[in-house]
Parts: C-alpha cells; sequence; structure tokens
C-alpha cells in the first residue's frame, strides 16, 4: 500500500503530558509515512490521497514499549513468587541459556514476534539473550514484522550460576562484535547496547561496552535501582561509586549527548540519581506491572514528571505479564494511587493524559518523531473497534480512550500502522 | 442438554486455600446438576453418560464474583480521578438515578447481563438501584442467562443530593416490599437485602431492614471501610457505635448464624473488626482493582486468611472496570505485593492458590456446596482453551492455570457450564 493516504475516524493523541487532543470524525493525513497534520475536514489539497474510512472508530498513535525481554515471553505469567535475584537465578538464567539453541529460539521468538505484531505496540526497545545467533535471528523475524524495534544482546559475565553467563569480558566483547557485523542489513531494525545489569557485569565488561558505545554511537540499555537487595548488591560490587547509576556513568553507559539510554524501572531513584537521569538525558522505562509482581515497589513517576525526565513504559516481559501497553497504562495509574496512599502522599496520583503521553510520546521520542499526529511526525496509528464497550450512554472520544486504556483487548485492534506501513 | 454427563480435560479446582488439586487428561462426572467426583480414569458405572471431550483444554470451577454494582457497568473505567465519596456524588449517584427510566435500564441491564454470561462468572452478588421495577428487569434478565445470581434493590435515604436518594425510610422499605413481593417466580435468581451503605442509611432505616431481614432469612450485603474519609464519617453519623461494623451489628444485619452477609472491600478493617467479622461468619468481598482505582488503599486480606474468615473476590463493577474474576485473582496478588513493600512486611503476599481459593470456594460458600469439584458440589465449570498461550516449552496444568490468571480473556472462555447447564 502507499505511503500516502487519509484516515479518516475518531482522532486522539498527546500534545503534553497534561493535555489530550481529540478529533472527533477527523482526518489524519499521511504523506510518504509522516503526519501532514489532523484536520476536522479534509485539505482540498490531500483530496486524491485515497482515504480509509473508520468512521466511528478510535484512532491513536502507536504505543512504544521501552523495555521487554523478548526470549522471557515463554514463560510469562509464571512463577512470580519470588523477588527479583532469586527469580532472575531461578527462572530467568535458565530459560535464556536455552536460547543457545536456534531450533528452540526461532520457535519461540515466532510467537513472541506474531504477539507483539498483533498488540497496539508499533516500537519496541528489547532485551534479547547473550546469543549473537539467537539475537539476530530476533531481528530477522522483526524485521520481517513491520514492526520498528531496537534489540540488544545481552552482556553478562559475571555472577550468575547458569549456562546463561559468558565466559569472561572478552568473550563477551568479541560476541557482541560478532552479532553487530551481522546487523547491517535491517531497516526497521536496529543494534541497542544492553549490559544486564551492574550484578552481571565485570568493570572490565562495562569498560569495553563504553569504548563500544563511543566507537559505534550506539544508544544503551539496562536496568538500574529496580529492588532493594539487588541495589544493596551493587554498593558491595561498586565500591567506588557514588550510587547504582553513577557505576553506570563512570562507564560512559548512562546516556549524555552522543549515548541516548534507557533504564528500566528506577523504582528506588533518590532525588541525587533522579538528578543525574534528568541530567544526562536518559529516557525512565517505567514498568508498573513488573515492579508489583516481583514485589519490587513503585517507582516516583511522579517526580520524574515534575523533575522534567523523559519517560516512557515499558511491559517489562516477563517480570510483566502482559504485552499490551493499555494495561502498563492501566496500572501506571493504580500503583501511582496506591503509592500516594500506602506510602507518600506528596506525590500525586499520575492521570490518564500523563500515562497515554508516556505510552506514546513519551516513549516514542527515544525514536525520534514518533508517538504522535503532529506534522512531521512518524505515522504509527492504531484503530480501535471500542463498539463492545458502548451502551446506552454515548461517550466522548477522550472517554473512549479512557476505555480502551483500561479494557483494550488485542481483538479491538482492527488496524495497525507503523511508519505509514499497514501491518494488518 | 442433560445435567448427567462427564467432562474430559486438564482439570484444577482447590481443596483448601493452600492447595491446588490438578489431574491432567482426568474425567469430571456430572450427575443431575452435581459432582460425582474427578477420576483419572472413567469408572464403569458411569460409562452410558454422554462425554464431552475438551482433552487438551483446562476446566476449572466457575468464578464467583460476590461484589459487583450491575447499574454501574455503563460506565466503567471512566472517571475515575476521584475518591470514593466524591466519586459517588459526581458518576455515580446521578447514573443510578437514570435507571428510574426502565428503557434506558433495559438497555443498560441488556449489555451487562451478557457480558456478564460471556465471562468466566457463574455466580455473582450485584447491587442494582433503588428501583423495584429496574432491579426486577435486571432479574428477568439474570434468570433468562442461566447465572445464578443474588441481587439487590439498593436502599438510600440521606446523604445524596442526587434523584438516586429515597424520599425517607418508610418510603425505602415500601419499595423493597414491593421488590420482593416480585421475585417469586425465579429459580436462578434471589434477592438480597442491600442497604447501600450506613452514610446512606438513616438509623429508622437500618432498624426497618433488621426487622424485614429476621421476618424473611434474606441474606445482606453491604459495603464496610472502604475509604478513610467514608470512616470518618460514619464515626459522625454514628456517635452511638463501637465501629463501622458495630453500626450494622447493632440493627442485626452484619451477619450471624441466621443472617449471611456478604461486606465488600474492609481495606481498614484492624484486629476488632475482623474478630467481629469472624465471629458474625461475614463474607468479606476483597475487590482489588476498585481499592486501586478509587485510591482507597489495599486491604490486609493475609490477616483475614489467617483470621479464618470467609474471603472471596469482587469485580466491584465501577469501581473496578474488569467483569473478569482472573483479572481480580492477578490484581489481588499485585496489590498484596505493594502493600507487603511499602506498608506492612509482616503480611506476606497471597499465592496463586489463595486468589483461585478466593475466587472459587472462597465466594462459592456463600451459594452452598459451590466452587469445587469434590463429590456433591454443583457443577459449575470453565473450559479454557489456553492454546495461544503455548510455546516451546511445555507447562503443566497449574502453571497453565497461573497463566490464566495473569492472561484470560473471554475470548479463550470455550464453555460454561452452571449448576450442571450448559451456558455456551
Amino acid at each position: 500500500m502507499s505511503s500516502s493516504f487519509v484516515l479518516r475516524g475518531d482522532l486522539c493523541y498527546s500534545l503534553d503530558p497534561q493535555t489530550l487532543c481529540a478529533v472527533p470524525d477527523g482526518y489524519l493525513v499521511c504523506v510518504e509515512g509522516r503526519s501532514a497534520g489532523v484536520f476536522a475536514a479534509l485539505p482540498e489539497r490531500y483530496s486524491a490521497l485515497p482515504q480509509l474510512d473508520f468512521r466511528g472508530k478510535l484512532i491513536v498513535p502507536g504505543l512504544v514499549d521501552l523495555h521487554a525481554h523478548a526470549p522471557q515471553y515463554t514463560y510469562r505469567a509464571l512463577g512470580m513468587d519470588l523477588e527479583l535475584l532469586e527469580w532472575l537465578e531461578r527462572h530467568t538464567f535458565p530459560a535464556e541459556a536455552r536460547y543457545a539453541d536456534l531450533d528452540f529460539a526461532g520457535a519461540a521468538y515466532d510467537r513472541f514476534v506474531e504477539d507483539l505484531r498483533r498488540s497496539p505496540t508499533t516500537r519496541a526497545c528489547l532485551f534479547a539473550t547473550s546469543h549473537a545467533g539467537a539475537t539476530l535471528l530476533l531481528m530477522e523475524k522483526l524485521e520481517e514484522s513491520g514492526l520498528v524495534t531496537r534489540v540488544g544482546k545481552v552482556n553478562m559475565d559475571r555472577n550468575c550460576s547458569s549456562a546463561a553467563r559468558e565466559a569472561d569480558a572478552g568473550a563477551s566483547l568479541a560476541e557482541t562484535r560478532r552479532w553487530l557485523a551481522g546487523c547491517g542489513s535491517f531497516r526497521r531494525t536496529a543494534p541497542i547496547l544492553t549490559p544486564r545489569f551492574i550484578p552481571s557485569c565485570t568493570d572490565e565488561l562495562l569498560a569495553g561496552l563504553g569504548e563500544l558505545q563511543r566507537e559505534t554511537g550506539l544508544p544503551v540499555q539496562s536496568h538500574l535501582s529496580e529492588n532493594l537487595d539487588e541495589i544493596a548488591w551493587v554498593k558491595e560490587l561498586c565500591p567506588w561509586s557514588a550510587g547504582y547509576a553513577d557505576a553506570y556513568d563512570r562507564f560512559g553507559l548512562l546516556g549524555g549527548a552522543n549515548c541516548p539510554a534507557i533504564m528500566a524501572h528506577c523504582v528506588h531513584s533518590g532525588p541525587e540519581e533522579t538528578a543525574l537521569l534528568q541530567a544526562r538525558g536518559v529516557w525512565v522505562a517505567h514498568c508498573p506491572e513488573s515492579n508489583a509482581n516481583i514485589a519490587s515497589g513503585v517507582a516516583p513517576v511522579r517526580a520524574f514528571l515534575d523533575g522534567g525526565l523523559r519517560v516512557g513504559l515499558g511491559s517489562d516481559i516477563a517480570g510483566g505479564a502482559q504485552l499490551s501497553l493499555f494495561r502498563a497504562m492501566a496500572l501506571a495509574i493504580q500503583v501511582s494511587k496506591l503509592r500516594w496512599r500506602l506510602l507518600d502522599s506528596s506525590l500525586a496520583p499520575l492521570t490518564i493524559p500523563e500515562v497515554f503521553w508516556m505510552g506514546t510520546l513519551g516513549g516514542g521520542s527515544f525514536f525520534g518523531a514518533v508517538g504522535s499526529f503532529a506534522p512531521g511526525y512518524e505515522l504509527d496509528a492504531l484503530v480501535l473497534d471500542d463498539a463492545r464497550l458502548s451502551g446506552p450512554q454515548p461517550h466522548g472520544v477522550e472517554e473512549r480512550l479512557e476505555q480502551m486504556v483500561y479494557l483494550a483487548e488485542d481483538r479491538d485492534l482492527l488496524a495497525k500502522f507503523v511508519a505509514g506501513r499497514r501491518l494488518f
């Protein structure tokens, strides 16, 4: 299909964290894969473009998942009676070790990629495993899916008992270069450097990844301040650091002008760490379901927003069980209310406009001009049929969006566009 | 279809709050609407019964919703940026006032009943509105659906600004008797006395309902200790009471040998109130989503279980947005983990067996021998097709149940039986 066309329907998108823009029965014009704007009446100059009539349907920007582990999809919704460190040893590491087997990896990633394609997510930043081969296989499948993604071969050379651990820093870096050498031919799928987290990376490995980052300019993703035991462990492992974020920063892996970086969780980030994240321009990937499932806590997202941080949402499969970012939005609100009620009434609960912004523009900005229908943005769009939620009381466009946040299922997704290309 | 038959499939049900019983490729025998037991091989004496082959599918007891507001279904997932008392004034009372109009009520209840029929719920205790006519209309539709329910015409004669409020205690009681007089012909749908909550019922109304309870032996449902402002208000309104639960108890509406009673929420019930609930044999309806959505808090369910209380789950539509009790199970675990992490590490998080027990046997016991596949229990069963969740790693029956708790959608529900009758 042409990448220039017009979508007609009930449009809704974020202008900023506090402001939704709703245009009932409006026109969204896509020219060569980018938005040319939203209009109440179709301007004459676009009248020759093919029109897709989705009247009565809700059209919103595609959702952006800033943090998920593709190989963990096979055991989502299982074994969440443990906290982070024990959960990793018991479930994650043994499961990830299996991806050395490309047959297993292919079967597992087929399911993950197909489910992601059918989900409301249009862009994602994903952790793979430590294996170059399986990571490239995942990237091939994602490339074919039409989704736009960043994918990371995971680096981990210490503190892990299973076969998932790499032999040493040298072996991990060599495998990383082998993986990067195979990434050249993708158009929609790009690499991202992925030290698993401080406890599983030696200083030597982190130093090597820092060098590689400066050499390649690649972005970085990792985990930060997720769990209290983890934080205490980092303190032990890095007596030279001023804190968890600083431990990445010393190696040039926490972001900065030439190093776009995503840090997942930040559940226990205090004012100093938050200031450092702000200074480095880090994207925080807020993962509310995971933080509840493995009992990490609730991140102070209100403080991040007030501090001007970049904040997006993550499903964090398989700490999170649900791939849909609509569920992450609802849970982000719900857990912010419990944090407000149980822990700290100085941080007001999140709102629908805020979580919708986080799931679209907030995370989308990591991919450039993504997450909005404003002119110039890449055209990622979801067409949602919410007729099953209708009743005798009519609802406005913003109310229907609110209902989708709490109740949308993949079956409600009628059509999906990524960078102007229709996936279904 | 005959109410004697055999279901073959992967069976899973609760024995007690800590113990799941799983029988892969087993036989569940239904004789005249009740379980005759679960068998690894079909006993010869049942070989003549019709067999339904659900091999490879998961078969679990039907779920029991101990607390939901049918009229609020029209605005589920909307306007949850308020706490309880303001939320009631702004959204609930005006919406419920519309049910004086039977055309509106019919259209709204058609949608609610059809969605409940397609959901995993087989039995429910529902609040209607204060209108006898609309309440009977809801009961007719429920009767037709095949679900087994208790439905309450709501009593409320003070502290509500809208048309939803009844004129006075006398009018409220007269309307209640008019409603009860119309309930005679139902087989699966029975009345339950439903004072809305202490703040909306005068002492005179509560005294009248207490008398009516003793006269009829009907069960009672209401709300208890949901929100801190509400609790403070009850203290003001009932200076003569020793506490919120005691305010019901003085009128004989808190349960006891001849008064089965459900109290929803109990978020802020302390040791004394918990002891009183235990003494009166009250069923606590735990509503985790609602308690998060309107920022009430997290009920100390671990303390209720340890204290030997009867505990079930409620969707609490529309404080809760999700009708599926599988979601209530998942959220019950998630919020118990946040309560443990943020508020009180002395109360251990809930487990899958515990929340599954709450959603089946725990709430089911309100309806008699319901919520189990043990011999003699009424045969409520769900057949779930979880093939979309399968992957290259095989999962056992209990693991598949765990996945359903987090991920089941109505589309996974292949068949549903209530008291031995197949609904679809």
